[in-house]
């Protein structure tokens, strides 16, 4: 089932337009599970830096996977309102597009809650986009990271969520 | 003075392609400061939502500015090969296009020492625009984040760098 | 149901005197809430610069408000014997009292837990305290805090408890 | 030399209104120490219980201590608009009151930087009055903390600053 | 019963050798405890500095062991496979042996989750006595740690496990 | 220069036996440089699963690698009375000896600053030991880290110092 989302209100804004963070004692646990995506786009000789044909560079995708990850575990902590959780999965995977120049970040975040974790997983790509950002920094400034977006959601009441084939 | 950069090697990976901290022990102390943009893009409606007229939404910027303030000085917690530094100044801004349906993410780090802050101020923007996503995901899970870059960087040894005016 | 504490044994400390952390493995999953309250005092006259008539420096409220929320969430970080746990829903709330030059700062924890939750409610107070002290701090370095107490409790095996009306 | 402090400007909020991190870069490093105290109240019965007259119990007072110690440390992590530091002394120590049943922690922070320490001195005393409150509270949950303020300060442009001797 | 664990893959890197976070979602949750031992061997002369016959140096080893909780629940953050977890109970304990110039260090971490607790245990172990080895430092640089290993593990679909009587 | 330390005081511990922060403030600012080492040892078999002739298993190595260099910039957090301090350099080796079935863990750490990195150095060993030990233990959870300790230093006011050829 996929549902589209029209609630007109911000769950994490009250009344006076304070911060609130969402309530969650009552919702049951069940198993959630969400995945996103990100990119990023450098120049055509920073991307065979990192990326030869015998693939010897492999620890620049190995820092920025450990990055991802462990970024998901922080999440509650840089998001303020986010509340702490015990994942039970995070999985970062990286695809090299030697003719767009650019490589997809993709991350799938899971477990037993209370609450949704695409934050979580936005999370991930976000710090191993960065990562990779900072590993290729000194070839290439001009870098761009960009289409951060869940790209599905289960679990939960509000049910499956994906996103539409055309962005945002 | 803007220089091109066109290093050809990776300075975080090593000969044998291992992960490696860039040693900045003899680099001298430098007022250094840089700055970046990013961009989150969401529906007519949910904008609205954190932008009236009167803005009495305003806590959905003040907690996404903290949180791109925070994350700033988090850095080398994030990124595994940052050194770890001492901001002096964190700035974080906020631009509203109605017409584009986006919020701008703009920041600034400053400090005076040994290496940049191209990677705080980068983190700084990723997750302000993560909490804008946050805030508002009840309403609009679809949104996506884009066009996140450094802008400028000025002070130690490369001198100044800006980015062309059209994209990465 | 409220009850008087009475037990003449520290939990943290065992025979020998040294750090306990209890263990609550077997203690069953309840709700539990708790709440708390703190004050910080300063002149007439930094209270009127954060608290105008037309509130336009709600911004000090807001970040006070999120460090309470973020330091409610590291409380077992903070607090050597606490036990990690997930908090379901964390509220922090400012009253300003103009007579008294003075602002109240409460707070609400909760979540579904083996433990109680009062010491994570007095670290938000706390840390929002404090936080209201650090934005003031140029005007006014001779500001208070005070009145830090547990206000109620609910769940867990020894029932609600409540502070009495007067006081330590 | 003892100033009074009588800025009429919130240094921590800019003229929107908006959190605003007070730039220090241009500022110079001076040595700066800064001094800060506070309170905790508890039973007759619950002070006997840390206090013996043979200090069995001396590991209350070495957790709350280290915890302190920490939180100093981590303080530009817990109030969002403090600069990142580099304590190189932090200190906290306790005196029980046996008459007005209360201990006192006082605490002290020194570095040479670009910022005065006063938030890591109020950090430290808060925590380490927090941490006694979590090592009693099974005893006692109606302790209060109270009487938390800075002492002094020194170094920096403003010069010293003496608390006044009665109160706020 | 005591298994021996012949499992010939790594359960932390997939079939390509990238790093690999085990899912434990399905998992069910159990009551887990591990224990785990480590030492740190000095000079006599360091360790009558901290083990006089009337125990006056007893705060080294409570700073050790509020450090060796402390790291307990930090653990999934150091290391980066490990899952999130909230443990139920963390113990850590030291006993000197004067003939051998050395201190054992002890563990025991227990909780009920999806996931064995043995690298909190080991981690507590470790951080303890890299506390230890910290203190003393001034006094002996030349100290050594070692037989740092799990000694028991209880609970979980693998059941009990006891380390050998005689080493690795 | 080679010297032997013989300081017969705890600088970590007051006259009373209370923990103590050595106070840095007046310490000149020099390049420091600590080194260290630490060993696993494991089966043969293990050691065969992590290190493949065509060591396709590399990620392992990775993993540890920069759990080893994050640790050292955790090392203030970790260890409660190390001063915090900027790392400008932190490196993580490897090497594997199939003879001893046993893997040796070295690590560099550097910094000009107030105070000497060898717990720095000491703690990214250790988490790298650690993380190795996670990603192994499924096939082999009798393994034991051993061998910790420092190497040398360099900097400061008591010069260089080096570990004796043969152990503690």
């Amino acid at each position: 089932m996929t549902t589209d989302h029209k609630n007109v209100e911000l769950s994490h804004v009250n009344q006076h337009g304070e911060a609130n963070m969402v309530d969650v004692t009552e919702k049951s646990l069940t198993s959630r599970t969400a995945t996103a995506e990100g990119f990023i786009k450098m120049t055509p000789q920073t991307l065979a830096l990192i990326h030869h044909g015998d693939n010897k560079k492999g620890d620049v995708f190995a820092v920025a996977r450990i990055a991802g990850i462990q970024a998901a575990k922080k999440c509650s902590d840089l998001i303020p309102l986010c509340h702490p959780l015990m994942l039970t999965k995070v999985k970062v995977d990286f695809e090299v597009d030697e003719h767009l120049n650019q490589i997809k970040v993709s991350s799938l975040c899971r477990l037993t809650g209370q609450t949704g974790v695409e934050m979580e997983a936005l999370t991930a790509v976000s710090v191993a986009c960065l990562t990779l950002f900072d590993m290729c920094k000194a070839a290439d400034p001009g870098m761009e990271i960009f289409g951060i977006k869940v790209l599905s959601k289960e679990g939960g009441k509000s049910g499956s969520w994906q996103a539409k084939s055309k962005g945002a």
